[in-house]
């Protein structure tokens, strides 16, 4: 039964030989989770992974059996990406963001995560002297890690206090410096499910060009700000996007949340025509490919898994096309972890949780995938060590690069009517003990 | 027609900015080959590429549409593998190999080349002054791109000179140094398909665990050296590997050849369970995790693309299943290959063209995928040109790193009776023009 003693909770942390638990990544919160479980006799509510929670779209599925079939397993993929999957990439982007990037310049990854760990390396690469990532925090931890693995040079700034106007001066403190070669975000945010606004884009956009800085815009909860309708191709209001304001940029669009895919790890990676086309002396010696998007396709992901997965391709292709014609309503079937996200908050701040992150500009910020909560006087690791030994796994804040006291709550898990009950349960619980405390 | 005249080869590789043939990938080759065919308005013989050449396996097909029928896209696939993918590759190794490795050493990877690509990194980190990877040459070029890419040191040596007894005072010399971690070779090889022999891998095996060098070993072609059948399961003989004479080594099995899985990217990585369990001090402060196994699924392949596609390790599961049970015979399937090889060879070899690495000890090699090829007085560079005039693509030995002149014929594109009287024919006019000169 939860809560479980003290004891029982550090036991299983050190069986995992997890060293800090608010370093710890998702997965071995997981494996946490598991073992807390089975010692409580009693089932955890799972708010620590973004595990996609609804069924993969049938359009996807359909497709990579089809091409299975046709015996598409028995040959390489090519690495730039099979054409329809170029092609109805190109209009997804005009159609859902209204920006126009040619087929030419998309690329399929093994999920996102190829995407922004490979684009680093070659961002890390084009000029030297250019050899730090920006991270606009709190962010993804993983894009961190896969930056010290790649052994980059860092700088971050948790954008708690710099929304709006006061975005420009921070950022230029940082680019000004001339260091900075990428900055990455992702937009909605994960862990905070903020969304950048027109101004904080058009002033990213605008010193990105100013400083020669390429942003990494990851969309991988793209459609899913729910207070904007971008549901409708080809029709304003279109997402939001930095694309708007620069050309220096390369967006990342993942299957796995958008789709329901994240099983296949299918991506695409979209630059703008003209990061592209750039040339560069240091790429022209080290991969005897001046250009860009040559070095990045025939330099850096042959290198990394030359190329993915031949079918997983032409189910994102399917799902693009279906999408643009709108014959495939992924925002409505995501809109499921809006609802998901009203009733989980509620949950949380009847027992004396607030949220974190909770306005853009004027605006409280969108329902959601994810959510930010702290509670009064305690810190991320208490919130996270206390939640956990109540029975409820979460990540913290910490962990995202946030200065903030809090952990994120992702609803994506939470399958029925048991998981809102429990959580309400054990949130009295932790609410009890800690008020009076 | 070809030939084609030297200007107009001169004019596609400028058009395709390859700046040095020698050094050209294959993909490069391929894009050229593609233009040059356009130009000759006659089909080239594409012995440049290693597309498998053989339909996929159909018992992976089935696997794989299974799993998308039940969900599998859905779901993040466990980044350690799914288990009886796991526990399937542990029997294929016992069945084929005559090796015990613990089903929880496999790991699969998107493809070898992200097996390559990350195990290369995790093992430049190991220990600290540990920074070089050493190449038995001649090797698979992109192998050597990704140590360059890492910015890991290298060295490497032509085993051509160092056959037999001969290459223990050699190899000695460079890993008695202490600096290297690792050794990477494929067996068999590609590209000159030679196969160690049993007292070179004893040599190799007896001087890793020596000089404490984790070997890789690259079974991308297993079953293929067809002088050894080893086609039957848990009888001998059993493949050739160094894993009878060292615990320190790493094996890569892909799909891509054995089972002609190219498409899906699936490989799958087996370390010895001591590798796994190994502790390093590096480790545990970079990753928090000491364990190498656990370093290398939970930091590196975590970074890299958060698992391999989750219905291709269904495939990959399934056809080491049946292959165990005598179900799949996959290497008569790719017995296929030494056919083509057996009439290639001899048209090479009819026209003036010799073997160039022709022995493994006192044995002719085996026909297969690959083998290679020299003309009297032609260096590699002059061979593959005049062979692209000619209306032949091929991959220069001096990429592969091979102090020999020559270039390697791959196989596996051959597809109808016009290619071998095309080869005929264009190898008699190359000989006509270099005979006479």
């Amino acid at each position: 039964m939860f809560p479980l003693e003290q004891s029982k909770l550090d036991k299983a942390i050190e069986l995992l030989s997890i060293i800090d638990i608010t370093s710890a990544t998702i997965r071995q919160v997981c494996a946490l989770a598991s073992l807390l479980e089975e010692e409580a006799g009693e089932k955890m509510v799972h708010l620590e992974m973004g595990n996609p929670g609804l069924p993969a779209e049938d359009v996807g599925i359909e497709a990579e059996i089809s091409a299975l079939r046709e015996g598409v397993a028995g040959h390489y993929p090519n690495i730039a990406g099979i054409p329809s999957l170029k092609k109805n990439g190109s209009e997804f982007v005009k159609a859902f963001l209204g920006v126009e990037i040619p087929p030419k310049a998309f690329v399929p990854t093994v999920g996102s995560m190829q995407g922004s760990f490979t684009l680093m390396l070659l961002l890390g690469q084009r000029i030297p002297g250019k050899d730090t990532m920006l991270f606009l925090n709190p962010g993804f931890p993983a894009q961190r890690n896969q930056a010290k693995l790649l052994g980059l040079k860092e700088e971050s700034f948790d954008i708690y206090s710099y929304r709006g106007k006061k975005l420009e001066a921070k950022l230029e403190s940082y680019l000004s410096k001339g260091n900075v070669t990428g900055l990455i975000y992702s937009n909605p945010n994960n862990p905070a499910w903020t969304n950048l606004t027109e101004e904080e884009l058009e002033i990213i956009g605008r010193l990105a060009t100013k400083y020669d800085v390429i942003v990494l815009e990851d969309l991988a909860y793209f459609g899913m700000d729910f207070r904007r309708d971008v549901s409708h191709p080809y029709e304003a209001p279109f997402g939001a996007t930095v694309a708007r304001y620069t050309d220096n940029y390369i967006l990342m669009l993942s299957g796995s949340k958008i789709f329901s895919y994240a099983g296949q790890r299918i991506a695409i990676v979209a630059m703008s025509g003209s990061v592209y086309e750039r040339r560069y002396k240091y790429l022209e010696e080290f991969y005897e490919m001046p250009v860009f998007g040559d070095a990045y396709i025939f330099g850096v992901l042959y290198c990394a898994s030359s190329g993915t997965s031949h079918s997983a391709q032409y189910a994102l292709s399917a799902m693009f096309e279906k999408a643009v014609k709108g014959e495939l309503p992924f925002v409505e079937h995501c809109r499921e972890y809006a609802r998901k996200a009203e009733r989980t908050k509620k949950i949380f701040t009847d027992n004396g949780f607030h949220i974190v992150y909770e306005k853009d500009g004027d605006n409280p910020i969108s329902d959601g995938f994810f959510f930010t909560i702290g509670y009064p006087g305690l810190s991320s690791k208490e919130i996270q060590m206390e939640l956990l030994r109540h029975g409820v796994a979460s990540i913290s804040l910490a962990s995202a690069g946030s200065e903030q006291p809090g952990v994120r709550i992702c609803v994506s898990m939470i399958r029925s009517e048991e998981d809102y009950e429990n959580l309400d349960r054990y949130l009295k619980e932790f609410n009890r003990q800690h008020r009076s405390s």
